[in-house]
């Protein structure tokens, strides 16, 4: 048996999510019966972690055992030229015997996007939220900073109580106003703000709480000390609404640096 | 009678082109049947030219009569209330009488979105052409100027022979790398080339010809001198292939001098 890890991108929006299910198209579901055909048998991988129907990845993480013979390169061009327009694989290597794409994980990156203004944008409507009111970036990333460190988060987790702790270590939050390209109004390139967090892990729909939270901040309707008093609570009900999906996309996954080495080296 | 004009904005992926038929989902269908239902009366539009099933526009013109009494700010929120999330209305003025979207329009600007490299985007597939070789932008400008001015483009016309003259005056012509923002490899916001083409008038799936003869030129298939050649042939076998429709945008119409100062007029 070998051991194999790649990096996913995909767009989420005509997938019910992550997970494998019977009937709905899923990421997995999809990914899995391309791979049992290259590889000529049945395989069950794991990501880093599910994502949501509508999310999107540039980076998640995949990691499957299998007994092919194929070289790393072939397999990552044989899975390219199967998988549909939505899915890539940016890369695929050999990693260690045992590596678990979900439990060797120690931190993740999300971005999530959003567009704001009266007018929403006709190409954004899949991979953005659109607020119909003007939102103040400057404020927002102040009122973020607030999340930063080890904290209790059920206050954004939409399923509480949970099976283990709410306590996650948040290492980095920003919210940045990205500039339109070439003047455009609209268009898929056109402005907006961006929001990213990262962490040692993440609470079921904790970024897109986080956002709905953020976003009471930046169009004005909420302080920023709020966002503490949000922390405290401890009480889904006292932060803002869970925002939509599709403006979500899965950035990065991080791994302890000796796996990371194993990788590079595999790749050598 | 009062007589409108717009400018409206839409993702045509999902949609079979602009010009209302039985049956699929057009754009002018879909427009007409929302238009029809504020005004309280049908309404036949007119847009400044039909646009390909998967064609995109930013500012495509459209123009029709009717008597509401609605004002055009009033008129404009009620459509971009009733209109599906692909479409949208950027401004809607009344016009003086007798204008004509199609008739009066005097040039158009169109952009085409090509992705290159050997790994495609998943999230390009709805806006970009993604060509597996990389290309050569400044070899496809310099080629496309020869494209500039006054010429007989039936070397570039699907449809030829037509009813009237395959001549145009191509008035503007560039081709540019665009950056990709935020150092994502891949994401709505990548990188990729950019041909833009304005021109008083354009054939049917002119752009689209002229963007697959360029991209021999860029993959090196092709001298830049070639370009000359396929113009003088006037025969479309001699040009390359046509561009697929996802990668094409209409940007802009423009209207006499007099009939824009009408327009902005009746916008005070």
């Amino acid at each position: 048996m070998r051991t194999f890890k790649l990096i996913l991108a995909y767009d989420g929006t005509d997938f019910a999510g992550w997970q494998r299910q019977p009937g709905p198209r899923t990421l997995q579901g999809v990914f899995e019966e391309v791979l049992g055909r290259v590889t000529g048998a049945p395989v069950t991988v794991e990501a880093s972690g599910r994502t949501d129907a509508g999310v999107h990845a540039l980076g998640q993480v995949v990691s499957f055992s299998s007994e092919t013979r194929l070289e790393p390169a072939v397999l990552e061009r044989a899975l390219n030229a199967e998988l549909p327009d939505e899915m890539l694989v940016r890369k695929l290597v050999e990693a260690p015997a045992g590596f678990h794409a979900r439990f060797d994980a120690i931190g993740k990156r999300y971005r999530y996007a959003l567009q704001d203004g009266p007018q929403r944008n006709p190409f954004g409507r899949r991979y953005a939220w659109h607020c119909r009111h003007r939102l103040d970036a400057a404020a927002m990333h102040e009122a973020a900073q607030l999340l930063l460190g080890k904290h209790d988060f059920r206050s954004f987790e939409t399923q509480w109580p949970n099976r283990e702790t709410s306590v996650r270590t948040i290492t980095d939050i920003l919210v940045a106003r990205r500039a339109g390209q070439g003047g455009d109004p609209f268009g898929p390139f056109s402005a907006g703000l961006h929001v990213e967090v990262a962490a040692d892990g993440f609470l079921y729909n904790m970024v897109r709480a986080i956002v709905g939270t953020l976003v009471e901040v930046g169009r004005g309707a909420r302080e920023m000390a709020w966002v503490a008093e949000v922390l405290a609570a401890q009480d889904r009900k006292a932060a803002g609404q869970t925002a939509p999906p599709e403006g979500l996309f899965l950035l990065h996954v991080d791994y302890p640096p000796e796996q990371t080495a194993a990788t590079r080296n595999s790749q050598a």
